[in-house]
């Protein structure tokens, strides 16, 4: 069991609880677990049309959790993935519908078709006015009579739940609800399948491929694609949709099939809106989960042509806090940077000798970035390769521009190449420590005078002392050792470096949160990098 | 790559660019990309507090995503896990500071600390008035000098957000800060690691293992711990918690990390709620993802004492839709179910032939429970053998209940049955057919012409015809051949059942999502189920 529930059995109950216990306050359950699953609102006095939707769980935060002033008035959750009963249904309708009526709203599977139709059948025969509307918004099987729901089936909830809300009778509502149906599209993508609770997880999804069409039960896509980014996965989906498509104003749900992260959603909601139909599209909800597949890693696009009168039924507030709201699309405004950021770049100046140092340093940093990220994987994030790497082609690429014939600018300017294009501690720090050796030298100390106070700054800023494995464990040997030539001092810093793969106390940096037996054996990454720093200039001094 | 992003050196600005893009209307980013990504309030006039925070991305929806009134005014991001620039920093705080000043909150990275502290110090030399908190919250590692900053930060967001956006001035905001910083506790807990893009994922943590303690950037956490479900993980989780927590009220909130599915982080909010420090748990913020770790299957709980004062700050309605609102925690509220929905029971009668029948028939489906639902996994969600197994399990507990010794009530008893205890369309078509077969016997039918009668009555409802891959395919050939003899009845049935097996073009249930060629060579596990049960008849009337 990899999964944060006890059994699969009480998943469904248990959550209901969990989710009805963290006070939404207005909302509750019917008793009857665990067959009946059924949560209701309690600010609720019958007098409006009332709104039923639910199916299997695994969908969250559908459908509970969009029960609530505005939407749904109950949701009966089946098991994972299973529809609900026909009692269950039934308890729902009969728990919440008045004189005015009920809509059922069903997304079009079998199970939930037959259960939801037959609960109403009996609802009926109690009186009751009850129509349903069978969501079919998939497009990823034009062929097939019978398209699924999927997460189009929200604008249902949406639309209908606001009509409901303002006291429109069920006709009215009704007939919105088939308005939506008839003119929503979804189709999904996903680069990995669910897991099912209780289940070992297929894989059928290679790395490398994408499954175009899915539906929201974890059946195979219509079919598997090479997968080359987000640009082109999204291309695809605007293809399908495309074909389908009106020449109006459209309202785009991105929604969320469980596992997409949210860096991910933004970049899909980037590639969405600059598309060939983001001009088509006005208005939009999300990116968020709203119709997940478990934890699938996927998204789905559903389209809604919008009237005038929709629009204000979609962008009403709500009480379920599942619903994103819809948003107006818009440009990305970018406002100036603020005065007092640009600083007075220095004058450029020619020195070979010195321009052949950097470039010699900086290659050498370059060509030992995977090196030490490997370090930095056993003690930090794996990143002090890439960081370093990272300063190292900004100082080669800003060569031209520095103050070459001038060590004391030359070290400032180095300070604010630095602190201008790196983020990450060790970027910050060599920015210090460069800066505070500019600082030095115009006061009139030597070379290894003017480095010596850079590193006492990085101490004092950075807090870190010798021995608290960082690379001032070889540089501070390598400095001190610096006045009896390069080879001592390279030397010291390869002794001060393998020295840091014995200290197992970090005391500073994310190694500090590393148990000791985890860094036993492997050198610091910055003092690595200064050791074979010096290492690199003794060898072409010779 | 098996992510939806185009290139990791462009996902953040992407990112970024597509969350400011879907309206959020009120938001804006500056100038100055790749370097400087600050995202800003446009409704701001600089004339109260200002709240700035930040930090590496890869924790989405903080940090741009709680940029809004009543929560920040400038989110600094940098690139995933990476600080951004004290440039970036000073950006952020030159545009959206005036004479009322700014708090920057700071978690408790070194990377942060610097870049943030540098930034503070040069914008004072702006003659700005700038204040920073740094948080650190984890408990991880209580031996540690500098705790890290996690998701309790988002109480120091919404409370100084609050204060700031009442107009309080900068000393009475960032003493508030102070004071949530003081005393707010925080614990991660992870069944995963998480997917750095561009980096190929560690598999650290084996099934069946858990990491306590962790951070937010991926590092390991403090030690590995055998995960046997979510309740004992919620334990040790409080176990840590309560030994630093005083006996006043709380409020908890519950931090998706980023991979733990709606249905995970609802059992938890469960378990964390009726947990041994639940009593002390009074307000609620999430379960939501507010702080994760890129997309880390895990949870944090953070914990903060609560006083009338900041009760206020925290149920403050925001902006930002990322915060899912303080909510007080109650009781489920459980309502009595609808009358109506208690059917008369049939008056149980004994008949020890067809006691012994029906507990064989269940026997067998029980036992093909496993066999089916892989059969089912060819063509559906593969849970077929379970929903027929549960059946099964329902009327063999049931047994005792039934009126054996009349055929007419038996046949709507079993229906009864099935249609108050499954859900799944096979277990709503059984109680069909089982209904149907009744009334058509209290009509004057004998068995086969009701089973018949039964038969019809799924077809019309259901939609589903001979040859369309369901078990109407076993079960029509198989009534047909019935007044033949039993064992005529079962070959029929497997004829049936196996010519599902070249059935490739599924028209109803949903098989009929599904492509040919993955249907191929495997009978529909509805007409294989009715194969076996007429074959089991043979075997035991022989």
């Amino acid at each position: 069991m990899n999964q944060f529930i006890n059994a699969k059995e009480n998943l469904v109950t248990e959550a209901i609880d969990g989710f009805l216990r963290v006070g939404k306050g207005r909302l509750a359950r019917l008793d009857g677990y665990p067959h009946i699953k059924v949560v209701v609102r309690t600010d609720w006095d019958k007098s409006q049309v009332a709104l039923v939707s639910g199916g299997g769980s695994g969908h969250e935060p559908a459908h509970a959790g969009f029960v609530g002033k505005g939407m749904l008035t109950a949701a009966v959750c089946g098991d994972v993935f299973a529809s609900p009963s026909v009692d269950a249904v039934l308890a729902g309708i009969l728990a919440v519908t008045g004189k005015a009526g009920c809509l059922l709203i069903v997304k079009n599977y079998t199970g939930d078709r037959l259960n939801f139709g037959l609960a109403a059948e009996r609802a009926r025969a109690f009186g009751l006015q009850v129509s349903m509307i069978v969501v079919d918004d998939d497009i990823a099987l034009p062929e097939l009579p019978q398209a699924r729901g999927v997460a189009g089936t929200l604008f249902v909830h949406k639309i209908a739940g606001a009509l409901a809300d303002q006291g429109a009778d069920l006709a009215t509502v009704s007939q919105a609800a088939k308005r939506v149906v008839d003119g929503v599209l979804s189709i999904g993508m996903s680069l990995d399948t669910c897991t099912v609770p209780g289940s070992p997880k297929e894989n059928r999804i290679e790395v490398g491929k994408a499954e175009l069409g899915l539906g929201i039960h974890g059946e195979s896509g219509v079919e598997q694609v090479d997968f080359i980014g987000a640009r082109a996965a999204m291309e695809m989906v605007v293809e399908r949709l495309e074909t389908h498509l009106g020449n109006e104003s459209h309202v785009a749900l991105l929604n969320n099939l469980g596992g997409a992260m949210p860096l991910e959603m933004a970049v899909l909601a980037e590639e969405l809106i600059t598309s060939r139909i983001g001009d088509r599209i006005h208005w939009m909800v999300g990116p968020a989960p709203m119709m997940t597949s478990l934890d699938m890693q996927g998204f789905s696009v559903s389209l809604l042509p919008i009237s005038a009168k929709d629009e204000a039924s979609l962008v009403s507030a709500v009480a379920p806090v599942a619903w994103p709201g819809c948003l107006p699309v818009s440009e990305v405004e970018v406002l100036p940077l603020p005065d007092g950021l640009t600083p007075i770049q220095p004058i450029p100046s020619s020195n070979a000798q010195h321009a052949e140092f950097i470039a010699g340093c900086c290659t050498l940093l370059i060509d030992a970035e995977t090196d030490l990220n490997a370090l930095d994987a056993k003690s930090g994030d794996g990143d002090t390769g890439s960081t370093l790497a990272t300063a190292a082609r900004a100082l080669n690429g800003a060569l031209d521009r520095l103050p070459l014939a001038d060590l004391t600018q030359l070290y400032r300017a180095i300070g604010l190449e630095l602190s201008q294009t790196m983020g990450g501690s060790s970027g910050v720090l060599l920015a210090i420590f460069f800066s505070a050796a500019g600082d030095a030298s115009a006061s009139g100390l030597d070379s290894v005078g003017s480095l010596k106070a850079g590193l006492a700054r990085i101490q004092q800023v950075g807090g870190a002392n010798p021995g608290d494995r960082t690379m001032i464990d070889a540089l501070l040997p390598a400095l001190t050792a610096l006045p009896s030539g390069l080879e001592a001092a390279a030397i010291a810093a390869r002794e001060g470096a393998d020295l840091t793969a014995t200290i197992t106390k970090a005391k500073a940096g994310r190694a500090s949160y590393i148990s000791e037996d985890k860094l036993a054996g492997h050198n610091d990454p910055g003092a690595e990098a200064v050791a074979r720093l010096f290492e690199h200039l003794v060898s072409v001094s010779g």
